[in-house]
């Protein structure tokens, strides 16, 4: 909300395949992800024997997929803001529409569709350019035309539909799992925080301890932040919350949001505190490793691959046949129905891998930021507020005649 | 949430297409939300280059969606009121159809689809138009005529249903989540004002302390309610709870609802109780904490936004190429027929929209308003019930012979 | 919810158009349901202007729509039986389509039906009507045949389905929700009662009060019941659970069983028990502090208004529009056809709404009932119970050795 | 729920209506399901005058659901298996589909559906029969043929499939909750005995409480089931784990798993254990409270009847004017396609009300000896550990020396 | 779950239909899945008597199912992964509808499918070659062309699809629940070990129970592992984790997890710790019970079978008429038609069968590991962080004279 961050850039680099030729059917490579650039050298080296045409071929097919994936991971290291009033307002305006399909060529989202929206409107129109030759006779005539009945299409629509559908919903319910899991560890950490606050005397032997402990209860949710999302530089986001020694250690352990839960926990210990208000306050960490619990298994265990491979293997297989099945009805027009067709189902099943891992989502570098600072504001009005109730006990015991009800 | 950082960023950016094609009669504008008009304002003075006319004609084609958000934005702000018995069997009464057709003219839902039926159902009359001049041969015969097999369509007819209906439910799943986090925080602000006046004895030190501990107990839902809707008074609807110094202290504040708690749990911790009953009384604070957050995240994180638009941007293009699609079928009716699946969809779309952001939608005032009452009737009644008690134990302890037995 | 405030607002503001069309058959009036007979004659008085005989229209054609609804509310205050072996023998019985079926015209759901799906079938045969006379021209030629192509209905036709099978859901989900509120509730009271017969001796000071704990923990199910329950006879219901003078108190009292909750809150603080036992019994008064927020707001809050109204308006607009979409294939088999549509369609829609609000469906007295016996019977097996275990500790200390394992 | 009254009687008895004349197509007889004996009589000497023909076809047409509600209700009856590894390979083998067609004309849902899906292709044959001898002219000419468009239906059917398959999954929902709760049961069961078994020393005078506490906590989860499976021999299945003299009380109280409830809480009275112990151990019979509140209320309140009538209504209308639908596209084929059509759709919703109830569906008696067994190993393990860890504590105070490591 | 009872009861006893009719040219014999190939040797000498050619038929018809279930069940026993950065970077990527269709070929769920598609895809064929040799009079002309409308299918396809993927979701439902389940287990298990790490002191009476706590802690969700994974080698798992003699106990147990719960329970009753704090500590071991019961139940309670078969033979039926109702359209091309359609149709409802069990799709092994590495570095850096905050509280109190906040 604070910083906007230069969006989505200029994507005029990108180098598209000039002479994508009409008559490779399919003869598609072997086709991989590089994780890596490492990796992608490597591999090429691996199936470099076939020939140099082939191998050219190659990274011109792989240069579309590349440059959306570069796109999409781009776009997924953007931060997220928090919606506001003003937000609201305009995410339900009227024009919203407008918006929405006037921001589609930017959108990580279709962009990343490119790739299989022009495989298989590229496979249509060889189809279609197939069944005209075969049906202006240029080619000899035990060439048949191929079209097919529309009616299994129609029977197995449905089908596809619900399974486009929810797998979308299985998507967005771990993503709404992920924002209950932060809702639950930022309550937990501003409950803490007050309690500590409020429990704990500043004065003593547990003032160093408290001061110390609420900057570990701070540091949680960071640490958490930082261990989920990608590419995140931990040490300079926790900086700011700890001292240099602590940090040294907590940078030392494999998991760093453990390791700051041991602070806490650490601290607690040594704090001079009822026994009960201490289990009380050490019960709360365990919502803690409840949190760190459910976001590692979300990010740890995605949606049964099996689930995830059959509704892509279940679109490729219709949208190869389709542009059979519709020659009939539609002859050239083909073309534009697939396009559409691929463009509305593929990008179903996009949005549905995309929410998959709700941490990118979600604007977590945001919430951190409220919690600082409602964790700061905490212990500024901490001493007024004490300061406010200890004048009314002591005027009370002045007047000792209040008539007590609220003055409504 | 707190300081309303500058909403909507100037999109005059977009290059819009200023001669998209001399035959479009809409011609839309790069048209944005003006959240105040101040802004729309500015918005103007930067984009007028063009010329006046087309400046006229925004203005002009911006005069329709303004209407429509802001007669929808002050819907939004009505207040709404709780269901009782009367109203329910209004509710299901067999009229309530009539009743609904009937006030779909002044419904802020229908008002709201103004701009984009409008929009597809000239879209629908031009192609209509052009169709029929091709067919009249009023254009040369190099014009082709519109139409197209609805066989795609057919078959993509279930997923675009599906996902208007599950982001439908989606929103309404958040709108329950937001209902039952309220249940939550109501139920536990009663609770917690119950063993407050229960437990805490009104004479003695403790007295002033009770006093001042209900009002904020009272105020707590009335200051989360002001934090979570828009245009708030928060400090009119908070002097009737707090007194004069305890106001300014939370209007101070930046986070209105946990400064009340902060004085709350301090409070707790000056009050002369047990410790077991001080720690369960802390417990339910952390209710309070968990409904703030709940609320809070519901409000920051919508649905995320490539499932919204994708929504959106299928049915735009859905209702983009239906009159093509219908031509050959239903010739001039396609333009009822565009009229009525627009109006369906995306009022579907549009009820999806309002209720993602559930707060405005809930009876919150009435709410506060109830646990006010029933906290004032608690501390009334409270002595009765003592004195009834009181009164049972004397007469026992006299007559000694009870038959142990309800009688029933 | 406490004082009811006038109901339903005078809806004669609504102009209506009392010269339609000289056609329309039906000329619906500004019907409104009258809450109360009195309403209804002062709403009477209210509208008479117009004409005698528009107003003998008004109260004809408001006969059916008022009987049906009074049929419904009768129904809607019928006891529900708790279901058994023998009923759920019953229930899943071949036979059971056949008595389905056979008491279809004295089921509530379908009674209420009758006036929507009466105005429909007219419509649809008046249309069917205007268009036989316009086929062997008895009417003037440039009347046109209104007809329409099917294919924007195929096309929606899954969208309306869902939408309102989501809905119906959305209301099971709340007769849900009632449900395992009112299992929390109940499970509750028999959990304090068995706390406090096991935990509270009978004898000495806490005697009495033990007595009147346990009157209180069964009258409070009964109150509970009793606010959710339309035109219950709370004082009838109560008077066998609680002596005279508490009573009185929880008459007077605004919200009765919150009144009842102060009762039970009281007495426990006056029991002589431990404080961690009497903190165990206070917690369990939570769970029903809970319980009344989870029923009060599923009372209070219906699914979204326009939710509701979408659904409504949609199936209006699809039944207006249906006996022209069916012209072409059906002719005079419309009527049947736009019958048997409406009937399913707009039945789905009533079971949705009447399961909104889930109380009247609830078998709440029987469920007061068992609680009532439960904890009679608790009550009357106590001392068995204490009896038994007695005699075997003694009969050990004399024996000395047990084999130490069950008997199996 | 407590004393079985007499559960249905025979329903032979039903008496008739009459002379199903082989012409009047539907005319079907008031068929009712005699609850009791009494009402049944009473309803014959109402509709006795018809004749005995109508006696004796009455009786013949109930033979055939008589016949399938008794094999439906014995197979309830069986016990069901708990699955282990072996049975997951079966059930994921290729070869099921073929197991599962082979097991068709055996299954009891199948065998169920054997009187509707008749009564409803013998309708379709009854019809096509019509429409043939109307189509040859062997009836005179001013019989109709029966046939309509088909579109009305294509409309509907997503409605009613929707419909059909929520229902199923709304019970298949109550099925998971009596499966979660039954897990909750069971695990607090075992969590209890082990706190017992761990908690509380064998020797002294907790000794002979401490066994009987055992054996009243394994009876519970069988009492529980005994209270929820139709025609139970609680007597049989309770004597292998309680005392005669505890059996008979048990036995002679109403509600039983209750009663155990009160023998575990007031074993739990008379144990002599700290304050705080005691009250965990207490707050563990709070969940079986739940889980027989769970129980009971899945049991006493079925899906709402309007809804499960909706369901078969809609069903048996749709395929009472199927045969009409499908005259024109199908002829003869409307027999078998009827047949097609209800033996699918009406397996469904059969499987809806056979799930609706769970516990005849659960392996509850398995789960109780899982039960039972797991406990008496605790209780035979139990010294072999404690031995283990004293001789481990002995070794260590001689050595003194371990490395404080897991040895890995 | 303990000792597997015989698994698959002999199914020779259905009556096979031998002579079915002569032209069917599959005749599949009474196909029964083989759990060992004991069994498979026995049942064949079973039922020999028919011949041994058709033995031989079975054989070979035998052969591809148990191709296919061995290599599913291969399958099954891999070690799954948890999910990484890259994983999730590679899981979006756009190639991954390529690599999900190149993998087809080599993927369990795909191979598993080969033999209902192979079977009605024959079937197809034969119903094709039937056909058209009727069709081009090469049967007397008595044969019928078996072909039939299309409008029962359209009608109930809705229904088989929504069955089809509401059993998918049920299943995935469970995973789902499986899933949390283990996040919990292992939430809890970490929670545990922070405890006994940070609030057992190492020294003293304690240190040795305290370091053979914490090797039962890391035991315990092993055991589960293997209590809930087929051909598990628990030995071998659990021995790096327990010295020589406690492995040994809990190998002899019957059941391992809830000895090893014994364990822990044992120790934490020896450990001199203050009551409420142990208290504390055995309340987590609830969790522990919890996770047991929900994991067995997963395992030991499928979905309804009645719903499983349902799905089944709703599809075998739906493909056994596939061909007829196709011909019309479809003539020759049935035959991919129906490949198509079974492929895709039988694929969704393997998916769902395959994820029913959740445990051998979960990366247990992996989250073992985990837990183990977790707790390993929480007990290396406790002795760290104590020092470190021990350092502090002497600095500070040198100094005495901290600003109180965090350096930010």
């Amino acid at each position: 909300m604070t910083q906007p961050t230069n969006p989505i850039k200029p994507t005029s680099k990108i180098s598209l395949p000039s002479n994508f030729t009409p008559k490779t059917f399919i003869k598609l490579p072997p086709l991989t992800l590089p994780a890596k650039p490492k990796t992608t050298l490597s591999f090429k080296t691996h199936c470099s024997p076939p020939s140099d045409n082939s191998q050219t071929l190659v990274s011109i097919l792989h240069a579309i997929p590349d440059w959306a994936d570069h796109v999409k991971e781009r776009g997924m290291r953007q931060k997220r803001t928090l919606y506001d009033h003003e937000k609201w307002v305009q995410h339900r305006s009227s024009l919203r529409h407008w918006r929405h399909v006037m921001s589609s060529l930017s959108s990580r989202v279709v962009l990343s569709l490119v790739p299989p929206v022009i495989a298989f409107t590229s496979f249509a129109a060889i189809i279609a350019g197939y069944n005209y030759a075969v049906s202006v006779q240029w080619l000899p005539g035990f060439f048949p035309v191929l079209k097919a009945s529309t009616l299994p299409y129609q029977l197995t629509a449905p089908a596809l539909a619900l399974l486009l559908v929810f797998r979308t919903e299985a998507s967005y319910s771990r993503f709404e799992e992920g924002r209950k899991a932060w809702t639950k560890v930022i309550a937990g950490t501003n409950d803490l925080a007050r309690q500590v606050i409020g429990g704990v005397e500043s004065s003593g032997k547990n003032a160093p301890l408290k001061k110390a402990l609420l900057q570990y209860i701070m540091a949680f949710p960071v640490a958490l932040k930082c261990h989920l999302t990608y590419d995140s530089d931990i040490r300079q986001d926790l900086q700011s919350f700890l001292e240099v020694d602590d940090l040294a250690i907590v940078l030392n352990s494999k998991h760093r949001p453990r390791c700051i839960i041991e602070f806490i926990s650490q601290s607690l210990q040594l704090l001079k505190l009822e026994e009960s208000r201490k289990n009380m306050l050490e019960s709360k960490i365990s919502c803690f490793h409840e949190g760190i619990g459910v976001c590692e298994q979300l990010m740890g265990i995605p949606i049964p691959l099996s689930y995830t491979r059959l509704t892509s293997r279940f679109l490729v297989l219709w949208h190869l046949t389709l542009p059979i099945i519709l020659w009939d009805d539609c002859h050239w027009i083909v073309i534009p129905a697939t396009f559409i067709s691929a463009a509305s189902l593929f990008c179903i099943e996009e949005v549905g891998v995309l929410i998959e891992e709700p941490f990118p989502m979600l604007a977590l570098d945001e919430l951190c930021k409220q919690v600082y600072s409602n964790i700061q504001e905490a212990i500024a009005t901490d001493k007024i507020i004490q300061a406010q109730l200890a004048a009314k006990l002591r005027s009370h015991s002045k007047e000792h005649s209040p008539n007590g009800r609220p003055n409504s």
